[in-house]
Order: structure tokens, then sequence, then C-alpha cells
């Protein structure tokens, strides 16, 4: 069987490392459209398949946060599972962001709920503070149905220092210490790429850092956030992908505003519109324009720093 | 105001540390009231109800565990938020067993979520693993609303030497470090009691590591899983206490499968009846004597510890 992250590969090497993130406010949603919905949870989700299909062909796959879904209540998880559904119908690879992290029967409760039924994802993003038994559950999906996780490694924010950087008695910091375990799990489940079904969740972060942890863990398929919104930028994605692939990079807000923003430009379908008659189609188009060009500008940072080495 | 944490430790006081944790299984349920409900969903929500109310009056508080419910898919969280809501409107608090753990837009994403809303609980469960920036969210709930947060620690399952347990190089385990820095925090939230607002995860452990524990960190609040059918026992669960209280003990599947143990010999009123003749009643008249012999083996077993030190 070929598995997700294979799959996954084989999407950035056609269509580059873009992965959207669905991470939606109501917010988000152009005004004209969402005075249209009958309510938030309607207007999110139909915002959602707008990006969704404006993206599909350029995308290497779809993110979404299950926290902004939450936060609507039991009306926004039933958006959640259908964002989730029409992503995988229209044949697209979905992550879901929900970082899970737990035990015995309750990891195994998780692992079912978020790799079939109704939340059924391709891919998870799970955390590791309680211990490499909380992957255990999750790799019977991993095996037979081809799922594929990621595990938070090393993350960009600045509480990262906190825990995952701190300075292990026996060498390295915490943060290896994860990697080199999930590493070693890892190579149970490799691909024909050279990459594994288990991945790692890895933060744009300093040149030295990002080159050593690619160099360190040169199986570790990684999701990369931090791009856009969060500030990161090409030349930091850059660094972690390898030859331009092993590793997706989020952005969301950047894509889902494109249209409130200067990258309205790129999308000329509606320049000297106002704010009030942009829609749906208006949104897809900008979001569109928005992903081909961070797609562009990590594959330029990419052959600069290759051009750099030689 | 009077916060949540204060309420539990009002509880504690007055009807001993259990904690019922409602990880329902549709297993859980009697075969006679399986068989009558419309679906496993409505089972589980009439069996939890049943729980509830039988329970209500001789323990702390109720902990509820997502996956369970999320592996069930939408209908599944609808049971959840109605088990939360029957809790909250029965007046007794609800511990939302979701171990979040994640930053910035994302984490005030899942604040709201569990602190308002469809799925509003009284007090959660969060990983700490991305830094004390994953805290930050929920505190504003913390302070204007009475909320309160348990944090993981030191969990009792054999994973938590990978991480939880290591030693750092500025010395001490990666367990101090979260709980010193909790502790810290902690002390802008405290009540009355003498806890604060902000506390924490901790396992069942051996007998020297229990005691430090307790003694490291006195202000926070104890949330004790592990007890029943994970293994731990009174003897430990009353040394992570103080003098009975600063802690709830968690025992789930003990509890909720009381009708089909032993423990149906306590609450005679249906033994001898075959097991397909068993009612929510009877399950819940099980439970409660389940509940009350935790509470005084609890109990006992602190009162022994003291009487050592003497």
């Amino acid at each position: 069987m070929i598995h997700g992250m294979e799959q996954l590969y084989e999407r950035v090497a056609q269509r580059g490392p873009v992965c959207v993130g669905l991470d939606t406010l109501s917010d988000y949603v152009p005004p004209r459209e969402r005075r249209r919905a009958l309510d938030d949870a309607e207007a999110v989700l139909s915002f959602n398949r707008a990006i969704i299909d404006g993206t599909i062909d350029v995308c290497a796959c779809f993110k979404v946060q299950i926290a902004y879904y939450e936060a609507l209540g039991l009306g926004g998880l039933r958006v959640y599972a259908q964002t989730l559904r029409y992503i995988r119908e229209r044949g697209a690879l979905v992550i879901a962001d929900v970082k899970r992290g737990d035990i015995a029967d309750t990891a195994a409760q998780y692992a079912r709920a978020h790799f079939s039924g109704d939340l059924e994802a391709d891919f998870v993003t799970l955390s590791p503070y309680m211990g490499m038994d909380t992957l255990t559950p999750w790799l019977p999906y991993v095996e037979d149905q081809g799922k594929g996780v990621f595990v938070l490694l090393r993350t960009s924010n600045a509480g990262m220092r906190d825990f995952e950087y701190r300075e292990l008695k026996s060498g390295g910091r915490l943060y290896h210490e994860v990697g080199n375990r999930l590493s070693e799990l890892a190579l149970q489940f490799m691909g024909a790429s050279g990459f594994s079904a288990l991945g790692a969740v890895v933060g744009c972060t300093e040149k030295d850092e990002a080159a050593e942890l690619r160099r360190q863990w040169p199986h570790l398929f990684f999701l990369i956030p931090g791009y856009g919104a969060q500030g990161g930028a090409a030349e930091d994605a850059a660094l972690l992908l390898r030859a331009g692939n092993g590793g997706v990079v989020n952005a969301s807000r950047s894509i889902l505003k494109a249209w409130t923003q200067g990258i309205r430009e790129l999308s000329s379908g509606f320049e000297g519109r106002l704010p009030g008659e942009i829609t749906y189609q208006d949104a897809a188009q900008a979001a569109r324009a928005g992903v081909i060009e961070m797609a562009q500008a990590i594959r330029t940072a990419g052959a600069n720093q290759n051009q750099g080495k030689e």
C-alpha cells in the first residue's frame, strides 16, 4: 500500500509544499457572503469549500485546525466534519491539527475518532509530553490504512524555550530526545521516497538550527507551521526542506485573508471593487494567487540556498 | 468571586475526593438497557445520567474524557455536550479531560470552546509541551469566570519515563521544571483554601516521590488519575492529598462497571439477578456503592499514614 505520506511527497513534487490551513474564523468571510449566510457555521463551510476549490490543484494538502470549529460548538464541529469530508471526496489530503496526546484506551478512542467515521482525516498532529506510548494506538491505522502522524517536536513560539528547548543531563535538548525516539520508531514505517509515515511538526527557526534539524532526521517528513501571519519566511521554510520536498509549509491567515490584502493585486479579477462586493469566488481566486506566490517564493529561496552551497 | 477550585475544595471536604470519570463505552451499558436504546449514543447518555444521579451527592466532581465521545463522531460529541450540561445543571462540577496544548489564537479558540457555549466545563486538562504560553489564553476565564485548569505534570504511564522524567542539565527532572513554572504562575490565582485555580495532573506513584510532590507544590490542587482500572491504590492516592484534601482521585471503569463486578455485593439490590436483567438504576446503585467504598478506602489509608507519622 502507498501510505499517505508517500502521496503527500508526490503532491509536493508536483505542486510545491504549500499546506493551506483552514483555521477559519467567520470574520474572514467576505461581508456580503456572511450577511447572506444562514449563520456563521454555514458561512465558514461555504467559505472553506470555495478556498478548497480555488487552491486544490496548486497546494500539497490542507490542514484543518479543530480549535476554530470547537469554538463554534456542535454546529462548528459539524462544519469541521463537513470540511474534512469535502477535502477527501475531492481527492485531496487533509491533516487534522488536533495535537492529541493521551495513553492506552483513551488514545485508542482518539485514533478511532480521527482516523475513521465522521471526523476521518489522512493525518493528525500529536503531542508527545506523556511519552512514546501516546503514539502506540495510532500505529495500526498507519500500518493498515496508510494514515500518517506529525508529532510536535520543535515549535517556533516564544514558550518553546520553556520545555522543548531545555538541555538534558544526558546531552542534547528535550526536542532532540523526542526527535531521536520518534526517528527510531519511524524506521518501521518507511516509504519508497525515503520518508516515514511518521513525521514531525517543526517550526521555522534560525538558519543553523534548521539545517541541523533537516540533517539530523532525514527520513522525518516535516509539517512546518508559522509561515505568513506568524512571521516565518520563505528562506526559513526552504531550509527545512530537502531539495524542495520532505515537508509541507502551512499558511492559514495569509491565504484565507488574501482577499483583504495586497495580494489582491495579483488576482486582478476584483481590482477596484469595494470590500462589500467581494464574493466567495473572489476570495478563492485571491487565495489561489497567494498559494502560487508562496510556493514560488519557497522554490526561489531553495534555489538560492542551493546556489550558495556550490 | 469563589473560583471553581475553591468549590472543588469544599466538595472534597464534604464528600471525599472521588472524581467519577465518565469515560463511557457503550459496552458498559447493561445489555437490557442498551438493547432498548435508539442507538449507542443515546444509551451512553442515559447511562451517564443514571451514574451522575447515583453518585452526585457522594463524589467531589465528574471528569468527562472527550476521546470516548469523539470516537462516536458528531452524535458522540452531542452526547458529550449533553453530559456536561446535565452535570452543570444539577449543580455539580465537571472537568473536561481534553489535554489541549496549543498557542496564541488557536489556544484562545480552545479556551472559548471549553469554557463557554455548548461544551462549557468548569475545569479543563492541558498539556504543557509547547511552553507556558499555551496557558495564557485560558487565564482570563480563570480570572473572570472562576474556571480552573489542571496541567499535565507527572503521569503514571510507562512512557512517563521517556520525557517527563528526564533529568535536566540545570537540575531536576522535566516535570519538576513544569511544576515549578506552573507553581509560580499559580500564585496569581490563589483562593482562601490555600490552593490555586491552576492545578496539576499527577499520577499515583512511588511512596517517596508522592510525598515529595505534595510537599514541593503545596498550593497546586491535584487531579489524580490511575485509580482502580489503571492499578493505583488508596495508599498511593492518599499520599498525594493533604489531610484528605488538595486533590481529587479519578476512577472511571471501576465505577462505571461496578455493576458487573464484585462490588455488586455491596449494593445488595440486585444480588442474584442475571446480567441481562440489570437496569440503569442498578448500575447507578452499584456505582454509588463503589464511590462510597473508594472514598472510605482513601480516608482509611490517609488516617493510617498520619498515624504512622506520629
